[in-house]
C-alpha cells in the first residue's frame, strides 16, 4: 500500500470525512491521493481558516485535519495549530514537503525557511507528537505513532510528507499499532475510596466541568452523573455548554469575580469541588480573582487525579467518570440552586445591546437545532449568560478569527444542525470572508456580526485611541458580493426580524448589529476593571 | 530610561517612521510607550498582512517593524517573518508578553501555548537574532544585539517585551554597542588581484545581480560599476529591478530555460560570470534548468566571496562592490547584447492576456512614479518581461498574500510614489481586504487583480480539478464596499482605460481583469512544463 493511501484510509475510518486546506505545490500528490478517496477537500481562501476549521471539527467529530503545502501553507496555520494545542483539540496537521530526492545539496527550495528541519521544529513546540515522514519504509508506523498521540491526549499532530513519498510503497506486513490505557488498579481502587468518602461527608459539593469532557465524548456521562448524585454543576468559559445550559442542574459559568454570581456563590461556598477536566486559566479564574480552597478540590483531567495537595500519576478524567457512573458507595444528595438573580430592567430597552441580542438567542435558540460558534472578544464573553446546547469558542487561548471558519466546519460536520457565528468587526475583518467558501459549498451560517466599529474590549481596558478603531466596511453590501444575504439592524425587533429572515434564507445571512461603541458587556466590565488596576499602566 | 522608550527611539534614528500591527492586550503598554513617538501604528486587519507590509517597508527603508501581541499576535505572522528571513528582510518583530511577575506558578494565561518560551522557540527558527527581555537591567544590551544582527544580516529579529517591563527603567550609563565589520586586508588584496585578472582576461563576462544588492542599499554602485567596466547585467527574479531595467546594459531576467532567453544566452555563453548577491534557488535557476559552469563563476554574497570551488569567509559583498569601483586594474569591456527577439504577434490581440497586461504597463510605468508590487502566481512570473524601475516580490520564498499589504507599506515608506499592485484571485481572497487599511489612512494603491477563477498555476501543472477553482466575489464591488473604486475589464483597451481612470482616483482603485483560465505566461508555461515531468504524478 501506499503512504499516501494508507494515511487517508485511516483518517477515514476514524470518522474523516473532510480536510480543510489550499493546493500548494507540495501538497499536489495528496491531494491527487485524496480523489482517490469519499474525503472532501474543503479549499479555504487563507491557511489560518484552515487550522480554525480543523479545528472546529475536531471539537465536533473527534478529529479534524488540514492538509497545506510546505512554508507558505502550514507556517501560515501556526497560531490556529497553537490554539488547538492550547484548547486541547485534535487536530492533525498534514504538509507537503519538497522531494527527498532534491535535497541532496541542501538546495534552496522556495518555500523554504532557514533548512528543510525549519518547519519540523516549529511544529514540535505546537504538536504532541510529529514526524518527518521522509522514509517510505518507516512512514506507516509513524502515522500510527502520531494519530496515536492525538487521539491521546486530545492535541495536534504533525505529519510531514515529502512529494516523492506520497505515492511510495510502505512497509508491506503493516498493522495498526495501539497500547490502550489501563488505570493501576490498586491506584484506581484507592482513587474511588477517597472521592466516594469526600463526596460522601460533604454538605454543598458541586462539579466544575470543563473542556476535556466534551473532548473525551464525555457529555452523557456527565449528564448521568450528575443525576445520579443530583449534583449542581458549573462549567469554566472553555468548557461552555459541555453540560447542557437548559439542564436544571445547571448553575452557570464560574470566572471568579467576572463570571455567573450564581456559580460563583455555589463554588465559593462549597466544600467539596469536583473538578473534571477543567483548567485554573487566568480568564476560567477571571483573571486569578477565583477563591477555590485547594483542600476542597478534587480534580482530574487526561493526565492524573489530583485531591487537595497529592496527586494519582496515571488516573484519568475517563477512569474517573466511567467509575463514579458504576459506583454503588456515594450517595444522593439533595440539590441545592442558587436563586436566580432577575434580569435587570436595562436590558428591556429597544435598543440594540450586546445583552439584548444574547437575550433574544436565548428565546431564538430551540435545543438540537443549531451550533453555536463565539469569536473572541465581547461577544464571547456576552456568551456567560446565553444558553445553549452546543458551543465553541477558544474560551482560553483567544484567538480572534475563530467564529467563521468555524461556523463552516460546523455545519460540514453536523449537517443537520444550522451554525450560527457571533462575531465582532476585529475577528470579522481577519476570516470573515470565508463566507465566500461557505457560499461554494452550499452551507449558510447564520452571522451575528457585533459591529460597535472597533476594539470595544481594549478600550474599555485603555481608553480611547485612534489604533482601536476597525476600518468600517459595508459589511451587508460584501456579504451581498460573496453571494450570500444580509440584513443591518439597530433596534431589538429590527435584530428578531432579522434573525427570522436568517432563518428561512437559503444561503449563508449576516446581520450587522449596530452596537454603541461603549455598549460593553457585563462580564467584559468586570474583567476590563480588573486588568485596568492590574496593570497601573501609566496614563497617556 | 524605560525600555519602551529606548527601543523606539532608536527605531526612529533609523529611519522607521510606521509600524504595522494590531493593539491586543498582551501588546497595550507598547503601544503606550509609542504614542511619545512620533512613530505612527498602522493597525492592520490580520496578522500576516503586518508581517508582509513590515516586511515591504523594510525592503524599501532598511529596516521594517510589527509590534503585536503574545501568541494570537505574534504566531499569526510565522509565514510572513519566515518569508522575510528566507528573502533576507530586516524586520523587527516586537512582541508583547504577560508580565514576568504572573508567571511564578507556570499559570495558565490565555494566548500562551506550552510553556512561555513557546513562542520564542518558534521564533528562533525564522529570526538571525531573539530575545525575550524578562530582565529590564539587560534589555537595552539586548535591544542592540538583536538591532545589529538585523541590520548586519538583513534578516529578521525578535524582541518579546513582558507587559511590565515596557516602562520599566534600563541601565543607567547604557550607550549603543556596534562592532563594524572589516575584512581581513590581506585576503582582501588577493581576492581583488584574482577578480579583476578574471575579468580582464574574460571574452564575454556579465554581471548577475541578486537581491542582496538592494538590501545591501548598493543600486546605485551597481549602476556605476556595469558603466565603468561596461557589463552586460541580468538579474535573478527574486532580484528583479536591483538593476534598471530599462538601462541599456540590461538584459533580462536569468531563469535557466524558464526565464529571459537573452539573458539565458549571455549567461550560458559567458566565460566569466559575476554574481553579485545572487542566490542559486530552485526559482532562480528556472527548477535548477541553470546551466552555469562553476568554473567560470566569481559569486560575492553579505557573508564572503567565492571563486570557482574556492572560498574567502569574511570578504563581503559590499567589500567587492566599493573595491572594484575603486579599482584601476580592472579594463573596460566592449558591451556586446544579445538581439532582443521581437514581440509575437499574438500578444497584440484585442482579448486581455497576461501577456498583453504587462505589454500594456511597459508602456504605462513612467519611471521614478511608481512602485510595482506583485503576488505569487501567474501575476508574479508574467513581470520577468515586465520593465520597471522598482519592484517588490517574494521572488524566492514565494508566498502568497503579499502585495496588498506590500503595496500598503510602500506608499508610506515612499510617499511619492503610487503603488501598483499585481494580484491573482487566489492571492487577493487571503490579503486583499486590507485595501481598508489603506482607505483609513488615505492611501492610494492601484490593484491589478488578475481574475482567471482559481489556481491557474496549479492547474498548468495538474489539469483541472475542482479545487483549483478561487470563489467567485465580486470583486469591484468589495472595492466600493471598502470605501475604494473599481473597474472590471476584459479587453486591452478597457484595460488601458482603467488604468488612466485608477491613475486619477483620489482613493484605492482595484482593476479587475477578466482572464481566460487557460491564459498563462509563457514563463509560467515553461515552469509547468518542467515540473510535470519532474514530478511524475499518477494520472488521476
Amino acid at each position: 500500500m501506499r503512504v499516501g493511501e494508507y494515511l487517508f484510509n485511516r483518517l477515514k475510518a476514524l470518522g474523516v470525512r473532510h480536510i480543510f486546506g489550499i493546493p500548494g505545490d507540495f501538497a499536489l500528490p495528496l491531494y491527487q491521493a485524496l480523489e482517490r478517496t469519499s474525503i472532501r477537500p474543503i479549499v479555504v481562501t487563507h491557511e489560518p481558516a484552515a487550522g480554525f476549521a480543523a479545528d472546529a471539527y475536531a471539537r465536533l467529530k473527534g478529529l479534524g485535519v488540514t492538509v497545506v503545502t510546505f512554508g507558505a501553507g502550514a507556517l501560515n496555520m501556526v497560531n490556529s495549530i497553537a490554539q488547538a494545542y492550547a484548547e486541547r483539540s485534535p487536530v492533525l496537521v498534514v504538509s507537503g514537503a519538497p522531494e527527498i530526492h532534491d535535497r541532496s545539496l541542501d538546495a534552496l527550495v522556495h518555500h523554504k525557511v532557514r533548512t528543510f528541519e525549519s518547519q519540523l521544529a516549529v511544529y514540535r513546540e505546537i504538536t504532541c507528537a510529529a514526524a518527518a515522514l521522509n522514509d517510505p519504509r518507516m512512514a506507516m508506523e509513524e502515522i500510527d505513532r502520531v494519530l496515536e498521540a492525538v487521539l491521546r491526549w486530545k492535541r495536534p499532530g504533525y505529519l510531514e510528507i515529502p512529494r516523492d513519498v506520497v505515492f511510495a510503497r510502505g512497509a508491506r506486513s503493516h498493522r495498526v499499532a495501539s497500547t490502550p490505557h489501563r488505570p493501576d488498579p490498586d491506584a484506581l481502587r484507592e482513587v474511588m475510596a477517597e472521592v466516594a468518602a469526600r463526596l460522601n461527608q460533604s454538605r454543598r459539593p458541586v462539579i466544575y466541568a470543563g473542556v476535556e469532557i466534551e473532548r473525551f465524548g464525555l457529555i452523557e456521562k456527565l449528564v448521568a452523573l450528575a443525576e445520579k448524585f443530583n449534583l449542581p454543576v458549573v462549567t469554566s468559559m472553555d468548557g461552555k455548554a459541555v453540560f447542557p445550559e437548559t439542564h436544571r442542574n445547571f448553575v452557570g459559568i464560574y470566572m471568579g469575580k467576572v463570571g455567573s454570581a450564581e456559580a460563583r456563590e455555589v463554588v465559593e461556598n462549597s466544600d467539596c469541588v469536583l473538578m473534571l477536566g477543567a483548567f485554573m486559566t487566568d480568564v476560567s479564574t477571571g483573571l486569578f480573582t477565583a477563591q477555590v480552597d485547594r483542600a476542597t478540590l478534587m480534580s482530574a483531567s487526561s493526565e492524573e487525579v489530583s485531591v487537595s495537595h497529592h496527586r494519582y500519576p496515571g488516573v484519568t478524567l475517563v477512569d474517573l467518570v466511567e467509575h463514579l457512573l458504576a459506583s454503588r458507595s456515594v450517595k444522593r444528595h439533595a440539590l441545592r440552586l442558587p436563586r436566580r438573580a432577575a434580569p435587570s430592567a436595562g436590558s428591556r430597552s429597544a435598543d440594540l445591546t450586546t445583552r439584548g441580542i444574547v437575550e433574544e438567542l436565548n428565546a431564538f435558540l430551540t435545543p438540537g437545532r443549531f451550533t453555536v460558534v463565539a469569536d473572541v472578544g465581547d461577544c464571547m464573553y456576552a456568551c456567560v449568560d446565553l444558553r445553549t446546547d452546543t458551543f465553541l469558542g477558544p474560551g482560553y487561548y483567544n484567538s480572534m478569527g475563530f467564529a467563521v471558519p468555524a461556523a463552516i466546519a460546523a455545519e460540514l460536520a453536523w449537517p443537520k444542525r444550522r451554525a450560527i457565528a457571533l462575531v465582532g468587526d476585529g475577528g470579522f475583518q481577519m476570516t470573515g470572508m470565508e463566507l465566500g467558501t461557505a457560499k461554494a459549498h452550499g452551507l449558510r451560517p447564520i452571522v451575528i456580526l457585533f459591529n460597535n466599529g472597533g476594539f470595544a474590549t481594549m478600550q474599555a481596558i485603555a481608553g480611547r485611541k485612534d489604533y482601536f478603531t476597525v476600518a468600517p466596511w459595508d459589511y451587508v453590501r460584501i456579504a451581498e458580493s460573496l453571494g450570500g444575504r444580509g440584513a443591518q439592524v439597530r433596534s431589538r425587533e429590527g435584530f428578531r426580524a432579522a434573525l427570522k429572515e436568517a432563518l428561512d434564507s437559503r444561503v449563508f445571512f449576516l446581520i450587522e448589529a449596530i452596537l454603541s461603541p461603549a455598549d460593553i458587556s457585563p462580564t467584559w466590565t468586570r474583567i476590563a476593571d480588573e486588568v485596568r488596576s492590574r496593570l497601573r499602566m501609566p496614563a497617556s
